[in-house]
C-alpha cells in the first residue's frame, strides 16, 4: 500500500454548500510529484434491503435531479452529523417506508465514486417490523414497490436499474443468503 | 414518471474545476415548491471486465485519494470530450493492462451517486486480445492482479471490495454468465 500512497501537499476549500464541499488539493505522489486533486466532501449516507414476511424488499422510485430521471433504489438516506450508520438506518427506514426494521445485519461499505468523492454508503438488511408511519423530508417525493430477489435481479440484467448501491446490496443480499449468513 | 419530475427553475455554476464543475440549481416540485440542488458535474467513464483464456479477471489497485486508501477496481478510466464509451473501454483497458480486448460486450450503466452527481459509468466485458503494452497517465500508479470470479465474489462477501462499479459489474458478469447471455 506505501508504494501507491498519495500525500497531501496543500489543500484548500473552494465551496462550501449546504450538502457537499469541495476542495482543491496537491497530492504528492509516491515518486515525489505533485499532480491537482479536486475533491468532493459530502456527509454519505446508508441503503437499507428492507424484506418482508413474503420474501419481498421494499424499493423506492424517485426522481434524481442530477441525473433528470426516475431511479428504482433500495431506501436509503444521508447521514445526520455524528450519526452512526445503523442509527441512520434505522431512521431513514421509518422516514420513507413507514415501517421499522428488526433483525438488523450490515452488508457492508461502498464507495461509489472513490477518486474524487469522499462519500461512503453503509448497506444494511432488516426484517420488516412494526408500522410506525411515513415521515418523508419536505423536499422528498417517491413511490413504494416491492419486489421479490428474483425480481430485482431481473430488472438489474435488463438493464433497468442504474443505482449503483442498489445493485451492489442487491449482489450482497444474494450471496449472503446462499452462504446462509443471511 | 411525470408525477416525481423536479423541473430547474434556476441554474448557475459556482466552480469550474479540470474535471469537475460544480451547479447551484433550484428545482422545482411536482407541487410547484422550490428547493435548492447542488450538483456535481463529472465527464463520467466506463470500467472493462477483461477475462483471460483461465477464467481470470484483470484488476487494478491504486489509491483512492479522496478515500485516503487503496481500493481494488475493474480497469476502468474517464471519457475524453466526444468519446463513446465502448471507445473509451477499448482505449482504457490497453492503458492499463497492456492488452487489447475482443469480443466486447455491453454490461450496462450505473449512476455511482445519483442524488448530486451526472457522473455514469458505461460498464463492459471484453476476452483478452494482443498485448500492446501499458501507457499509463502521468498521475497514475497502479498494481495489476487477476482473480477468478469466484474469488473476487469471495472478496466482496467478505467486505474486502469497497467500489460500488465493481460489485456491480462482477454481479452482472456472473448473471448474465449463469443466464447465458455472456
Amino acid at each position: 500500500m506505501d508504494e501507491l500512497k498519495e500525500k497531501t501537499a496543500a489543500s484548500r476549500y473552494v465551496y462550501h454548500g449546504k450538502i457537499l464541499k469541495l476542495r482543491e488539493d496537491q497530492a504528492q505522489m509516491p515518486d515525489g510529484k505533485i499532480y491537482d486533486r479536486e475533491v468532493v466532501e459530502h456527509p454519505g449516507g446508508v441503503g437499507i434491503a428492507l424484506e418482508d414476511e413474503d420474501g419481498k424488499f421494499f424499493f423506492v422510485t424517485q426522481w434524481r435531479y442530477a441525473q433528470k430521471t426516475v431511479t428504482l433504489e433500495y431506501p436509503a438516506g444521508k447521514r445526520e452529523p455524528g450519526e452512526d450508520d445503523l442509527h441512520t438506518a434505522q431512521r431513514e427506514i421509518i422516514e420513507e417506508t413507514g415501517y421499522e426494521g428488526t433483525d438488523w445485519k450490515y452488508l457492508g461499505l461502498i464507495y461509489p465514486t472513490p477518486a474524487y468523492d469522499t462519500e461512503t454508503i453503509g448497506m444494511y438488511y432488516a426484517k420488516k417490523g412494526k408500522f410506525i408511519g411515513q415521515n418523508l423530508d419536505e423536499d422528498e417525493a417517491i413511490n413504494l414497490s416491492k419486489l421479490s430477489l428474483d425480481e430485482i435481479t431481473d430488472k438489474i440484467v435488463k438493464g433497468e436499474v442504474h443505482d449503483s448501491k442498489t445493485i451492489a446490496m442487491t449482489f450482497l443480499v444474494k450471496e449472503k443468503k446462499e452462504k446462509g449468513i443471511l
